[in-house]
């Protein structure tokens, strides 16, 4: 490719609201552009990067024994309604009517469409195990797009879908799913971290992100020393110290508390460890309900692992008005003793406990009334909950659940995730199942596994970058090579120039030639550097040997006939012979 | 890949509604799915073949000079506002509202989306020509969609669009496009005949479709003897040929008319020539306005090019209902002698003149009036029209415009299309300019060039098929090679048909190995006459030869150690050594 002819040329000016390096790389090396906020072109650069992103992913989900095939990008409205989706999913999706009224929604993912499919079909055990993937159009209304393409409103996703015969079946696509995206991102120069995570609105009982580690991404998670344990802040579990378990349970006392609403004004008023104080958070999820979680003190509320134990979609945080007038209680003072007898009737309340309540005695908070306080608090004796369990965030320092030690967090870029789905799917849509050995029919237990093409791209930039822009990883690299002709007005020179060319391009070298002719040497390097080409070959009155042409050159001095040749990823610049220059680029 | 893994297997039965061989094929065969109406998966063989189409038509796309990019699939509505397309293309146009309620809509071209993307630079002349290109998914809420791929509501269809500074540069890229599409077409196996075509709501002055010959087909178009002619009906042009125009005018007369309404009932009344009768049709269009159209008796009225005269989009016939009250005349007795007098004064009424008219003398029709007519009606001297102009709908046996002859009619299968736009666009998107050599800001001169990728491969299936199934041309076929395996149940036969399998994947053949051991002779050819992959191979009892394995094989006999191979197009099976068939493949 000439880069006289390219679309568009490098330009210096990043858009207003480009925080993130890759986003302003892609933006002035001519790689992307919005249209709307969250919807990018890939301009020809980035579409090339981008299709030889989606042939590794390709070749490796055709290794691990996968079928690529696509499904349409309207799924009938009724089959997510058959699912309740529409209601989990809610506010992400968005729907269209044609004009005979049908509605479809333009899907995030597919799990109903390659379900539908698959029941269309009388398979039988001897068909299985099937992985079945494509890479399609995804579409999510986002609230918030953030600049460039970490979270975008429309993105290519390869996602895959696994129907086998059980779960130990099962368990080996998963296990093959995870070693292939490992080799998947370690072939696009991507070391990536498995994380536990939660399944969002795909459902399922686990699921894990592969993470590349970055101090912009948007996946925070814990982990362990040796990183055996690695889990997204969601679900990431702990060990909660114990506490002042040997106490004996003293009588429960209301108190006197003229204090402020915080948590240390309860530690300032009594004089007591903010582990020894109830957390009572008040939430109302989409159905209405209100739903009051219990914590220690010194923890927070983990609202993914509270939705899962609710089985709810949304919370949101109940309102001052709210607590006054619905729940009879107030701000800064709520308590579980008792509260169930003084809300309002037509008040649907939850209570939920986190486990830690169980690491201390005799606590102290709210009595339900303001500048009132009740000490020596203990579960069971003095309340009782609706559910028990682990909705706590894990932290920093916090003690990993393996009992190895303390954990750390880190932050990365979610590039891919696998899922485990069972029946979720196959419960659910009618017929989805398959002929067993015995002759019975059963339902498939199901997997799903998805990559983010452009998320895979810009996450390369912010891994391969310096100063001066992109750095390629050869693999992926639009070009293999950026051939730079100096001096073009000789013609001798801009002979040789393109005679390389050409040689190249008959080599099957991918070549991109800045054949410019009206530009100073300084930006023909700035933008070969900008852009990140693996190889920079200069061609120039220096190099050009008058009368010996390079591939058949006889060397006078070190440069005269040779090429000028220079990786972007290191410093120092070579003079090699056309054949030499070939063999380096066939062995890369 | 082994056969017995493949997702589907083939099956009997085709749908209800197929009635298109392309459609039943790639339905028994497994290549496609319908999810909803128009809307299709394509299964993981159907992808295969998919991908091929679009691999021709990249490399030749390429070779052309164009760029691959890709476009959002949203287009913000406000585009489509800013160049009235959503009036024109209206009912096909599917638009879809975000959470901020923003407006998009689901393209069936995307004109505005790459004229809006390149007015985003400052390109000047040198970096013209420019030719960008995508694979993406269309929308087309088509009132009717056909069975099989031929006229779906989702396709991918391969769109370009060239910005050139003016129409002489731009026609060296229209005539690039057309000799680059009839080679991607040849490449498929597909012969096409390049046919002017209308240019429906694309917009611009001309454009060809790129037809596919075929009985099945909904393009209907007219060709001359010598093949130097060809128009689709919809603009198609011919000569009327000369009646009585030596007759001297004659005096207008009314007469008394007790006849029915159609054309044949004036010529049996008055026992004159249905050419020399006025054939008065009227129309409503899209705004409610009232199109008289008048033509010779003999013709009929082409709507597609009424249309473009009276500059609307959508036609339909006036009722009896609104002849009587808004036009106040009859049913079967409309005329254009005095019309605009008795019409409702709110009545908005254009009156059109075929050129036909011209040809004719002393014509006769209706008189406003039940059972009253007039006699030697002529034009300008007993009415005007607001137009006249070829509104004519050409038929075989009509003469061809360049005086060569009669014409005949043909129908076939549009694959493709290709389309000058000028300043259709850049003139009403601002900014859609370049920089020139004199320094000023011009307009893009534009044109655009669509190929449906699954239309040409059910084309191909059209072409490509006997009663046993697809014969699929070597360039675009999901495998080069269908191995069958028989008499599996023997160890060493079976043990030969996999090492065979692996030895044909080692040296790059795409197989497909039915390895099934449940399964009759006759059903695996059939199988494979029905899939049909160019290259049958059988290993079975006949051909293996116990200890001698074919690709060392010493043959003892004809068949003993060889290999059964069959092409699909051809009747005779030969017996070939494995390099045997190697060196046959790689042929061809």
């Amino acid at each position: 490719m000439k880069y006289s002819k390219l679309f568009p040329k490098t330009i210096k000016q990043t858009p207003q609201d480009a925080k993130l390096i890759s986003h302003k790389l892609l933006y002035r090396a001519g790689f992307i552009r919005e249209s709307t906020a969250g919807r990018y072109y890939f301009l020809p650069l980035g579409m090339k990067v981008h299709q030889k992103i989606q042939k590794i992913v390709k070749e490796e989900m055709d290794k691990a024994g996968a079928q690529e095939m696509v499904s349409p990008v309207l799924h009938p409205k009724a089959l997510w309604e058959e699912t309740n989706r529409t209601t989990s999913v809610g506010f992400e999706l968005m729907s269209i009517k044609d004009r005979s009224d049908m509605e479809f929604v333009l899907g995030g993912t597919a799990e109903e469409m390659f379900v539908d499919l698959v029941r269309k079909f009388q398979l039988s055990y001897k068909d299985l195990p099937l992985n079945l993937y494509q890479f399609s159009m995804k579409f999510r209304d986002e609230m918030r797009a953030r600049g460039g393409l970490l979270r975008v409103r429309e993105f290519v996703m390869k996602d895959a879908y696994s129907f086998d015969i059980n779960e130990e079946e099962f368990l080996k696509e998963y296990e093959n799913m995870k070693q292939t995206y490992t080799k998947i991102f370690k072939r696009m120069g991507l070391e990536t971290i498995i994380v536990e995570s939660d399944n969002g609105y795909i459902g399922g009982d686990y699921c894990h992100e592969f993470v590349v580690e970055s101090e912009i991404g948007e996946s925070k998670f814990l982990l362990n020393s040796d990183g055996t344990y690695a889990a997204h802040e969601d679900v990431a579990k702990f060990i909660p110290d114990r506490k002042n378990l040997d106490e004996g349970e003293k009588p429960l006392e209301e108190v006197k508390a003229v204090r402020g609403t915080t948590m240390e004004d309860g530690v300032k008023l009594h004089g007591l460890p903010l582990w020894q104080q109830i957390k009572d958070v008040l939430f109302v999820d989409e159905k209405g309900r209100f739903i009051l979680a219990l914590i220690r003190g010194d923890f927070d509320v983990n609202e993914i692992k509270l939705l899962h134990i609710i089985k709810g979609y949304h919370l949101r945080h109940a309102t001052d008005k709210e607590i006054r007038e619905k729940i009879h209680s107030e701000p800064g003072f709520i308590s579980p003793v008792g509260i169930k007898k003084i809300i309002d009737k037509d008040v649907k309340l939850l209570v939920v406990a986190d486990e830690s309540l169980r690491t201390v005695k005799n606590a102290y908070g709210g009595a339900n009334k303001k500048n009132k306080d009740l000490l020596n608090m203990n579960i069971d004796r003095d309340f009782t909950v609706d559910y028990e369990g682990d909705i706590a965030l894990a932290k920093e320092e916090y003690l990993s659940p393996d009992g190895s030690g303390k954990l750390t967090t880190k932050k990365g870029i979610e590039v891919g995730n696998i899922f485990q789905l069972g029946f979720t799917y196959t419960s659910k849509l009618k017929g989805a199942e398959f002929v067993d050995k015995d002759g019975k029919k059963k339902p498939y237990y199901m997997g799903c596994y998805g990559i983010g093409i452009g998320r895979s791209l810009a996450s390369i930039v912010e891994v391969y970058n310096d100063e001066k822009g992109i750095i390629w990883p050869d693999v992926v690299a639009p070009y293999q090579v950026h051939l730079l002709g100096l001096d073009l007005e000789e013609e001798s020179v801009k002979g040789e120039a393109e005679r390389v060319y050409e040689l190249l391009k008959a080599e099957g070298v991918e070549v991109l030639f800045d054949d410019r002719e009206d530009l100073r040497a300084g930006e023909k390097f700035a933008d070969a550097d900008l852009i990140g080409i693996p190889y920079r070959v200069v061609i120039s009155k220096k190099t050009h040997s008058a009368g010996s042409a390079s591939p058949s050159a006889t060397s006078s001095g070190q440069a005269r006939g040779k090429l000028e040749v220079k990786r972007r990823d290191q410093k120092q610049t070579e003079f090699l012979s056309f054949e030499e220059l070939l063999k380096r680029l066939k062995a890369s």
